[in-house]
């Protein structure tokens, strides 16, 4: 596998792949790859004739320094990760090469954009993803890119973004992988101490708490959410947001009589940590459906929380989602 | 010639030259075809060995409502220019082909794009130009792009926009064609009545002015412009704007020292025109250089303008610019 810096050595790199009919998959990474980035080059290679994986820190969609400056770096372990994978190029440019003197162009996405991460992080987040996805796209010209679905806004917004500027690509969305005890990996992850790991995982048992008490039946939104929060607080995480939207606009459903994307963002000490789980509602079939609760009942209590994942295993798990 | 109305029409119809390694050109228009899209064509046939040329009146572009209705649209005439300039494909989208339910992403070019035109339009002139290019270049993902000088700041933008976004396109920017009194060929031209058509010249004179001053000797960007604003002025025209300024930044000159980009704008009736002309300095030779006025000293007068243009003829006149 090369490591490549400049856009024009990457396209002096793909031109012959090009003119030979090859089909070509980027997979955009900000580095510090871990099991969710491998999977979507794994995917990629699968598709694909020609890996491109870029290792770009885009110092445009971070809206804190300090997260930029912390955010884990590590190049040459992540090539020989991404290598082993089956990327065939690996695309690192220097910030210099993707945003030279005088730059001055953003790309935006309004509505999609403005939610969950959007409305926390403010909107040059998603203009910092966007325009430097457009880049990224417009410097590798490929046939597929792949997405986390971790980042499930994300995939939301690029799509919305590739849809609307008639980007020649196909969006792929790979399920998040998760690590035996259920948290979301994220590159992030590395930044937990010990006991902050413990505490993360409170994201995903609200989630699955949620995604239970709708299995049981409950529909209101207003409730399941409620449920997630007792979690969340039980634990010490005080999210900044916990939202069921729908999973195109984003925009929230009082009541879950559709599919729906479940998402949460919380610090857990400096760390910032996102996770989410696309729910399906129950079949109104009585069985499956809990009586109607009073005005005061409370959420139900999940004292038996966490269970184990169905998947559990010493090997990373991954989700089943309504992907590409 | 074929006319194409949607995206999945022109990709198929340009797929099998690309295959074959054929080169493809762009010349973007909003139809009303004159001589000097003609000239754009005309260029991309020379170049290229397939031409599109793309027909669409970009609602995203006008700040006025009355000027986007009263645009001039023709397009079975357009076709029939178009062809025999030597067009392979008419690319004629709808709104909605281009713009579909549902679509919420925006290109912008801060800095060269805020002024001139920028501070007159608004913003959202230049964020209607940016989207649509951007969509146009990566729905035919041509080798070559022509566009006219005589929108000087659009090419500076898009030059920008190009470079930013990594757009895997060359920009080709063709002399501004001009009627043989001058005028400078536009789509809007058409609207003008028989008495503005005469007033609109004062655009071309008053450039032209200036830049007879400046050939004399005079670098003070204050004193050339208030020529130009006396010849403005006299034929009743009052310019939106009237500038001097560095042709890549766009930055107000306050002395024509180097090479300067001199462009105006103004109303003429209801119709609103803009021309710009690229000045240079004289050379620094004692006999180029008309004694330095004293502080009172009033802008020359001009009397015996219009001077026939040095091209001036029957055929439409092109001017050399610092082209692509």
């Amino acid at each position: 596998m090369k490591t490549l810096r400049t856009v024009q050595d990457l396209r002096a790199a793909l031109a012959p792949d090009r003119r030979a009919g090859l089909t070509i998959g980027l997979v955009p990474t900000m580095g510090a790859l871990h099991e969710g980035h491998l999977s979507l080059i794994e995917r990629a290679r699968e598709q694909c004739d020609r890996v491109v994986v870029s290792l770009f820190v885009n110092p445009a969609q971070f809206n804190e320094r300090s997260d930029l400056e912390r955010y884990p770096r590590q190049e040459a372990h992540d090539a020989r990760l991404a290598a082993e994978a089956g990327a065939d190029l690996l695309f690192a440019p220097s910030v210099e090469e993707v945003y030279p003197p005088g730059f001055a162009t953003s790309v935006e996405v309004l509505g999609v954009s403005e939610r969950l991460e959007g409305a926390a992080r403010g909107a040059e987040h998603f203009r910092g993803v966007c325009t430097v996805v457009t880049k990224l796209l417009c410097m590798t010209l490929p046939d597929a890119a792949y997405f986390g679905q971790k980042d499930a806004q994300q995939v939301v917004v690029i799509r919305r973004l590739v849809r609307d500027l008639n980007l020649p690509v196909r969006v792929e969305a790979c399920p998040t992988v998760r690590e035996p005890d259920g948290l979301a990996m994220s590159s992030r992850n590395a930044l937990l101490e010990e006991r902050e790991r413990e505490q993360a995982l409170a994201l995903y048992w609200a989630l699955r708490s949620i995604e239970d008490y709708a299995a049981r039946g409950e529909r209101r939104a207003a409730r399941l959410l409620e449920a997630g929060h007792q979690r969340l607080t039980a634990r010490g995480v005080h999210p900044e947001y916990l939202e069921l939207v729908e999973p195109d606009t984003l925009e929230r459903l009082e009541w879950l009589d559709r599919p729906a994307l479940l998402a949460v963002a919380a610090n857990v000490g400096a760390t910032r940590l996102i996770d989410n789980l696309i729910l399906a509602p129950v079949s109104e079939s009585p069985e499956h459906l809990v009586p109607a609760p009073t005005r005061n009942e409370t959420a139900p209590e999940f004292a038996s929380y966490p269970t184990p994942h169905p998947n559990a295993s010493a090997t990373p798990i991954k989700e089943t989602t309504c992907s590409a």
